[in-house]
């Protein structure tokens, strides 16, 4: 049975990079070495963590002032790096578009003035709120969104214009279509969704924003410090690292960003379209603010919705039980998610309704 | 042509680990999906970390009022950690045995009232300062000190005896002897030496310890949140988890600490033994003092020493090459350095000894 996986990180890989992955195990290269066992101080090691930074500028168009990091602790730990670094003035806006925003703006409150510009939290996050431009604060070090909102499967379709720096975390749509990064301060994303595997974070960073931090600011949380040493000040978590290049260099394969997203666009308006012409099934999100890469919906009842995760594991689509914030199903479709995955999702949900209406 | 890899982490591995991971990378256990790519939040993956944490407590004969924490940022996070997390009346006291035992020591300093109790920095860290219970301050926090310093090849063979909890840097020897959990506070260990890849950290912690960090204690730094939490407040690195636990079976099966210590006293002697009977090779360490992880030695001028890496890397012996802060070479025989690989080892000093002399 093919299995296909809709968790919303960590998350279905393509098969061809872990097919790389699983031969070069033992020996990389014909180094006699496996990446995992090898010095990141060697040559080859420092081969495939340049060879990553490459292909992100590459695929993401990066401008030349802006660098590129490799981190760890995931989103959660930027939660409190962005406001340790960032907060010179003392002041930042947030948007709260969801759970993660949310933990987002609380922590950054321990360290600052921190304003919630507008939230959607009352509509359990069904929405964006519209922004405009005079709705934020010039005097704020930073403006703070989320671009992808995996729980709730809303995004920002269009990134607000902002008088400060647009600082977001793109954890969960990273590399899914065209962005322009000169509009951003800062983009982070934790890799496990379009990535890598879990282990690895990515902040990519105008350069004139780093060197700023609190003085109470660990070092392992600076941004200088990985800039001002290559991402190599102590051991990077290189196999992550590994996993990411041969990622990057599959999607440059199959055409890049703008390749990629057409099929994104494409796969998840085949479930929205299916959805919305069924009354079994509901999406509750405004739709202009859907996402593409997670869909979360329901059944008329808890009790439909426990039998068809049940019975959609049963058929290899496993782990689309929704948030329990949100309940329900949710089918996280990120890059490496098939097409032929959306199509038997849809097939299933088909006779789960002709079984159960 | 057999390839021994001498770094310092990350540094060889099981092979056996190696090939269970490359048969397993896409299809782990008949789930259809690989480690990577599967949910934290699955019932397949928290088996793993719960395997993974029983096996640490079983091979350490951790107490149970101690808690296994799965971090990531190496130990150079720890160095923060650690003073925000336990820093309560705001003294503690280090001792100063190497490179990263002094960045501990200077990363504290940021938060409060740091104490050097000994230094061998003086004389390039060859040796262990010899302290007393007596030494101590009573009233600090903590006593902290790394037990393997890898640049410099020595180690506390015996533990000080502390008034206050002692916080032991154990990244370089974790799981290579038998230690008394109980007479530390915090043990804490980099994964890339003798647990796994690169990308997690493993935090042993008493208790009574948790739940006083500063309030400036960003939450991914907080022992409190992977206590409450299950080391699962966010996403783990969980492919780093997955090798420990691969990595931790391993090692169950070859006998324990216990057993592997029998290998590695063995290996370190031989190695020792042998540099100690030439005039060729110079090993500088105070011989009591002497670590079985990590071997340093030179010889007579740098010019050899170039060579000797050079030619010792075109025989398979690679990353061998000394840190820059000692220079010569450094040979790191952790655990899953087989007894060949130093066999092979002194073998080739013998040929270069002979060819150069």
């Amino acid at each position: 049975m093919t299995v296909y996986n809709f968790a919303a990180g960590p998350s279905q890989m393509f098969k061809e990079v872990l097919e790389q992955a699983a031969n070069e195990m033992l020996d990389y290269n014909g180094t006699g070495m496996g990446v995992v066992e090898m010095s990141h101080r060697s040559k080859p090691f420092q081969a495939i963590q340049d060879e990553a930074e490459a292909l992100f500028r590459e695929l993401l168009n990066i401008p030349e002032n802006y660098s590129v990091l490799f981190m760890t602790g995931g989103g959660s730990t930027q939660f409190d790096a962005v406001p340790l670094n960032l907060l010179v003035k003392g002041k930042a806006d947030y948007l709260d578009t969801g759970n993660f925003a949310n933990k987002a703006m609380k922590a950054a409150m321990r360290y600052g003035d921190i304003r919630c510009v507008a939230s959607s939290k009352a509509d359990v996050y069904t929405y964006i709120p519209k922004v405009t431009r005079a709705d934020f604060d010039p005097d704020a070090d930073y403006v703070h969104i989320t671009s992808n909102n995996t729980i709730f499967g809303t995004r920002f379709k269009e990134f607000p214009d902002t008088p400060t720096p647009l600082v977001c975390d793109m954890s969960s749509e990273i590399l899914s279509r065209r962005i322009d990064v000169s509009k951003f301060g800062v983009i982070y994303a934790g890799a496990q969704k379009n990535i890598s595997g879990a282990g690895v974070t990515v902040v990519i960073i105008r350069n004139d924003l780093i060197g700023n931090a609190k003085p109470i600011c660990p070092i392992m949380l600076n941004y200088k410090t990985y800039a001002d040493n290559g991402s190599m000040y102590n051991t990077p978590p290189c196999y992550s690292i590994y996993l990411a290049m041969l990622t990057l260099r599959h999607l440059k394969k199959l055409g890049g960003v703008d390749a990629i997203n057409v099929i994104n666009e494409r796969k998840a308006k085949k479930l929205y379209d299916f959805i919305d012409n069924t009354n079994f099934y509901t999406n509750k999100v405004n739709k202009e603010d859907r996402s593409i890469m997670n869909v979360p919906f329901v059944c008329a009842t808890p009790e439909l919705d426990a039998k068809f995760v049940k019975e959609a594991g049963e058929n290899g689509l496993v782990s689309i039980k929704g948030h329990r914030l949100v309940g329900g199903m949710r089918a996280s479709i990120y890059n490496a998610m098939p097409e032929e995955g959306v199509d038997a999702l849809i097939d299933f949900m088909k006779k789960f309704e002709l079984q159960n209406s």
